[in-house]
């Protein structure tokens, strides 16, 4: 049984249980599990984050339907991406920068229309395209089949994080429920703190429960990466944080 | 295996967890598909042209589960109805008329309290009565079990868009999550320029890369009908529009 | 089939699809279903009471992970509970008191870092532990290999009705998408009048169609507590009304 991951910024309306109607129709076995709908709208840096840090956590063979697509219907590519042991659909805009070369095993323009809904919107791919494309792979349609091959994909270099002087360069990549405040710095680089918007935070705490009251601290988060979180409070709201804040880690 | 699809405005909450697992345990093959949740509370415009615009992505023999329903307690009767090749199960309350008599081959009056959970809520049919019969027909029940036939269902014809002098009248139908305001008026018919409020808008274009920046422009919508949108902007908050808002389409 | 019921407080994000994938991994035949996720962030409350009034629909065997967990990285413990016939993974935070002892059959610290992801996080224990065990149980692991045992899980006596003089007191357990003010008073408890915050609800109806406009109204709710609602309306914000506010009931 083949795993569909969905990862989209279509939010809770009705075009994701369209996306799942397409799929069920021609794929009924395949698994589909939502793994986000909610980033910022047509947020790719979010988007991107968000799939690098999960994507490990899915069965091999797993086919991931990456749909934040601010082009679509423009001449931009829509692309297949076989790395490691699962595939990757998404358009080329950047999304698949944390994808190293080395893991790449092939890449395919999608382009075969005898996989695409008759007609293909021009607003929406993630039903006309990605959709059917995906459920074709589960039921086996050979990779190769999909398109011509390509030699790299659109590879975005300010999602991730960059060394300066003194330490690392990143981002917000992602603002969760509770309010905490995600970055894209990994906690393999060592932290004495964190800066964002000349603010310094300096506290490192190792859970939750552990902070002081509405003290903002910085803790490792689940992501792999530094979190900035407001203990009971919610820290991107009193710090006025938003996806895509420069932020500077200080080791 | 049959597909269930949820239709409701329940939201994100715990309802249509007790839809899935009522469903489950009596229909535990059956795949389920969340449709929509979040259309305006109570609102049977805006669900029934979801419905409409969507349910033919769905597999044939796939049941509709129709819950926008502000009379639930009431007399207001819960129909079965055969059409396409598909069952839809809905309150009896305009929500289905968008299928046309020619498509329909048989209305039942859902009152077979066999099927039904006991006791049965005045408040939530939806798990009650609408999860069980869904699962019942699911598993195999005959349609004909589920009551008495119907002659027809409640028809309300402000829910399609009319002929008017120089063009045609329909209604704001759906706002999607960014900020795109769908109308119910299909693409079809051709359109100089959108009227809603004394506004119009006549710049039309084929995807949202191609719009200019801050300007409204109308383009086809995934839906079949006319949307009007801002690039990389809401054009809902904006404009100021609602669902419901009336739409003029001069042609 | 086993069904994995998940209740949390993650919101729409990214955490719950990284639930899925790893049950999904590990037990990929298990049918998962979203049973809440947006009860008030850290409110062991609501989470406790939905919990309560839900279960019952799920089939016999199911497996309920509750991750409404504050104290998560902590040394507060997991803990697995069999009652009924389910089983209900939970944080030690009292979310598990309205199981009556006499229905609990077994109670084990989770703590056999077999079944858990590795590492595990100090701050995702959803993903890492009870994610993994709900598999594990889900593909037959036997309860008594999760931990040592435990006598009791902790009780808070103020998430259940309290008898007083005249009546009962308990609290506003939920607000729903409707803005309908769910308490926690049993309707097995006759009603005279509702009073919360020095205002009396005295109004009874059976349905929401049966209620006089713009005057809230007490009905029987669909998780047989007491309710109040406003027709076409929306009573937690007319009245200002929170989850935990004290409500009493006059009989």
């Amino acid at each position: 049984m083949v795993t569909i991951a969905l990862a989209t910024d279509f939010g809770d309306g009705p075009y994701v249980g369209q996306m799942k109607a397409v799929i069920g129709s021609r794929a009924p076995r395949a698994r589909i599990v939502d793994l986000f709908h909610t980033v910022s709208p047509q947020c790719v840096l979010e988007s991107s984050f968000l799939l690098s840090k999960t994507w490990r956590f899915f069965p091999p063979g797993s086919i991931f339907v990456s749909v934040v697509d601010p082009g679509v219907g423009s001449s931009r590519k829509v692309l297949a991406v076989r790395a490691w042991r699962h595939v990757f659909l998404a358009p080329d805009n950047g999304i698949l920068s944390f994808i190293p070369k080395m893991a790449v095993h092939d890449i395919r323009v999608v382009e075969n229309r005898k996989y695409f809904l008759t007609p293909v919107s021009d607003t929406f791919h993630g039903r006309d395209i990605f959709s059917p494309v995906a459920a074709a792979l589960a039921e086996g349609a050979p990779f190769s089949s999909l398109g011509r091959k390509a030699g790299d994909f659109h590879r975005t270099t300010d999602l991730l994080p960059t060394r300066i002087a003194g330490g690392w360069e990143g981002k917000v990549a992602h603002i969760d429920r509770f309010g905490n405040v995600v970055t894209n710095l990994p906690v393999s680089h060592p932290v004495r703190r964190l800066r964002i918007a000349k603010k310094n935070f300096a506290t490192l705490v190792r859970t939750y429960t552990s902070a002081p009251r509405r003290r903002p601290v910085v803790l490792k988060g689940s992501f792999g990466t530094w979190e900035i979180a407001i203990r009971n409070g919610n820290a991107a709201r009193s710090l006025s944080l938003r996806v895509g804040a420069p932020v500077r880690q200080e080791s």
